[in-house]
């Protein structure tokens, strides 16, 4: 099946719009139950999809409504040419308990596969700075980064772990807000006499890499929460944050919640349903799409992200809190470009090139059915580009992450169109998150003192409306992991409260 | 509610049998439904209560029996004097990905505490070995351990990581299997001569803790297996093994599970229930317990314990893999002993004292409501000792762990019945796990060549029964995380089964 989402350019049929993917459903309706429903979840990423699977299981009844034709949300893979192309969120590892959870109880722990291959090629780790380039050995590349990073992070003796003791408590220890009205700029500040250059490049280019955002515009808290998630090292970050990955893509885990729920029968359903307004009363919740249906339920879940949350309309308002909240959004707009490029031994190389290009942090990221070696790079809001609209400068931008070595064979990105007319009888993929008018950003990464300001006023239901995002979760906010907390939080509340209902009708 | 399970001594009682826990059930049965039924479950630890309460939620007819007349099976915490005292596993992680989604499903994280508090007081690390006795600072502690383990596990020049790449698939690597051969004595022979007298005090007294076996009994796979789980780092195997901890209790985690079962309506259940006979038919299976009753249903899932599976009459008879291995059973027979002291300063105390003492290692694991400091010793095979057996023994052993600071006011050991007479007007608890019945040991620890050659055949089902432990767990083996991990995997597969059938009931 097709997802209207995304694009690909081939040769024969140029541009075209649309993407396969296993995640596309259909039929994109079936509703074998009538309104009131139990409950309605709006949104089929993994918080929705959780949240439905866990509700669904326990008996409710169910309706599923969904914007687009596919399941994920911002985390989907098109699967072309027998290789699946991550249009969003890649990397799971073992630490996540939500999502390791899941991987356990559906049996798929030995369908990953790691990113890195450091076993031949060329095996080194290009830095490339306005001035300077060099290539290191990864063990030197580990070490330059561990370095940098310990330095950062190292505001208590004891690398973080006084600060963030628990990292799913994120302000446990009371001193920690204060790191949050802290942007990572202002603790490079306090850190810069005792970086060498090297350092200084690799670590706001590992930063950046984690929020997309900029140095003024990345909260420093919330990078000791991710570093506290990881296990207070670097490995562990790059274990955590980049290493592990289905080999089959992310959409082939997602459609295994979405098959358990429908296993039930009784799960309804409606794609293609984007949500105009939500309107909660005593008893009862009514949602309207754009289309103008309307479906009751008795509980709401909502998953829509942070980002979009105001564009619908909610009556009774949300409070100002939430709504400053959604005013000032997150701050990621990662730029991420797969290249699929002829030189095999590229595939143990790795490199960032800060702050002058475009892209900034990549790796080798795979072999493809071809034989090419996958080369994934990321940029964000620092020297930000959209990839469709300067298709030379993007292309120039990946290049100069290691000149000479990148003979370009595909372009896929994330977001951006690559149209690169030499690229003759070769296939393009992308997704462009910034202008996706479901997301408008990708994972959440949040700016200084918001997650002090909002995240519990984000947590907080209103009305029968329970709001369930990985945008606001409390362990791995802005991962996968995060939303099935979220959408297992929705779920247990919801349960919790028709069950007396539900029992009662039973009786 | 107290527990037919453990002892307390007090001045004005005496021995008494029995100890207060919140993980009684009263009353002790309770069935709402008639045989047959979808599913049985047999044993209400945390492997049960996961499958339990997992089919629960799905709708399904459960009947839970349990022989004992609480909740918990390995895991259980008196609570005397407003002090939980843990009577078996005890600590948690949020790397542990099962055990972690309950306790952030349940809303728990913030209920933890830390066992170690090195703010004040003593604050040293306290090595004795035969000859010789040192103090040295927790960091010279890490380093020390530290080097000790990292020569111990690294086989591959990467501390393990490329021997066990996923710890959730233990022979992922092949290359694997050779190590599961070896006994821990036997890797210490190949690197004796790096190590100095204290690392390999250190090294052998921090195995010896995991294990409870001896060296000769402990596969050196299943440690390389625990230090993968644990990110390869000798850190976090201290953050994962002995550091967290609920504040009010395993018990207080393990109700929740029993309690949501419950509240589905669709839970039976039977306490001071133990099996006899288990008979499997073509459709359906029958259990009998000790006292003549019988309850038939579709499925069965046991979670009865590796080292008392060959105590239960199964007709057919289980495969000879499988009988073999329960002849063999885990190595581990832990005793552990919770001290109170009156030195306070000792709550920063660590210490071990090996090979010569019949306990250890130690650590300050809380202060107590008199304001005592808690120190808890661990002992195992290598030098065992029955606390209650020799009580003069099992002081002198705690007692020696650091000479002139042990100042007992009260013991709690596991196993084994502290009875000093000199602790006047004080409450002793303990339980005797390897002389229980129902358990025969502690946490699974499994002997060279046992995971090779059995775990895949503990693993399958037999007929209509499902077999559910930690003691065969993938990934946290031996853990309440493996137990989770467990009973969600045969409730899964138990409602894949039933759904089918139960659907068609329902139209």
């Amino acid at each position: 099946m097709t997802s209207r989402d995304g694009f690909q350019w081939t040769p024969q049929n140029g541009l075209k719009q649309g993407v396969p993917s296993i995640g596309v459903i259909s039929p994109s309706t079936k509703i074998t139950s009538n309104t009131p429903w139990d409950v309605i979840v709006i949104g089929a990423g993994y918080s929705g999809l959780t949240a439905t699977r866990d509700m669904c299981v326990a008996g409710l009844n169910v309706l599923l409504l969904e914007a687009r034709d596919r399941i994920g949300g911002r985390s989907w893979s098109s699967n072309i040419e027998g290789y699946p192309f991550e249009m969003g969120g890649t990397w799971v590892h073992w630490h996540q308990a939500n999502v390791w959870r899941e991987i356990s109880r559906y049996q798929m722990g030995e369908e990953l596969e790691p990113s890195f291959d450091f076993s031949r090629g060329v095996n080194y780790f290009e830095l490339r700075t306005d001035k300077h380039s060099t290539t290191m050995s990864h063990e030197e590349e580990d070490t330059l980064l561990a370095t940098a990073l310990e330095k950062f992070v190292n505001v208590d003796g004891d690398m973080g772990r006084i600060i963030v003791p628990f990292p799913y408590a994120g302000f446990h220890n009371p001193d920690a807000r204060k790191y949050d009205k802290m942007s990572v700029l202002d603790r490079l500040n306090v850190i810069s006499q005792s970086l060498t250059p090297n350092e200084r490049t690799g670590l706001e280019s590992f930063i950046l890499l984690c929020s997309c955002g900029t140095l003024e515009t990345t909260s420093f808290f919330e990078f000791l929460h991710w570093w506290a998630l990881c296990g207070y090292t670097y490995r562990g970050c790059m274990d955590c944050l980049i290493s592990f990955k289905f080999k089959q893509g992310q959409s082939s885990f997602a459609i295994k919640f979405f098959n358990e729920a429908l296993s039930t029968g009784s799960l309804s359903y409606a794609f293609d349903s984007p949500v105009k307004s939500i309107q909660d009363e005593d008893k009862k919740v009514t949602v309207t799409t754009r289309d103008g249906r309307s479906f009751t339920a008795s509980r709401l879940v909502t998953t829509i992200p942070l980002n979009v949350l105001n564009d619908i309309t909610f009556n009774p308002p949300l409070d100002p809190i939430r709504t400053q909240a959604t005013k000032i959004g997150h701050v990621n707009q990662c730029v991420k470009v797969h290249a699929e490029i002829s030189n095999k031994d590229m595939r143990s190389w790795t490199g960032i090139s800060y702050p002058f290009n475009k892209l900034t942090y990549a790796i080798g990221d795979g072999t493809t059915p071809a034989g090419n070696t996958h080369i994934v790079c990321f940029g964000g809001q620092h020297n930000h580009i959209q990839p469709e609209e300067d298709v030379n400068a993007t292309k120039a931008a990946v290049t100069s992450m290691a000149p000479g070595n990148m003979d370009i064979q595909r372009l896929v990105s994330f977001p951006g169109i690559p149209l690169f007319e030499e690229i003759a009888n070769k296939l393009k993929v992308f997704h462009n998150w910034s202008k996706d008018e479901f997301a408008k950003g990708a994972w959440f990464f949040s700016p200084p003192g918001f997650i002090s300001s909002s995240l519990d006023a984000l947590r907080q239901r209103h009305g029968n409306i329970l709001f369930s995002n990985s945008d606001w979760a409390i362990g791995w906010r802005s991962f996968i992991d995060g939303a099935i907390e979220e959408g297992t939080r929705a779920a247990l509340t919801v349960k919790e409260e028709l069950r007396s209902t539900r029992l009662r009708s039973h009786l």
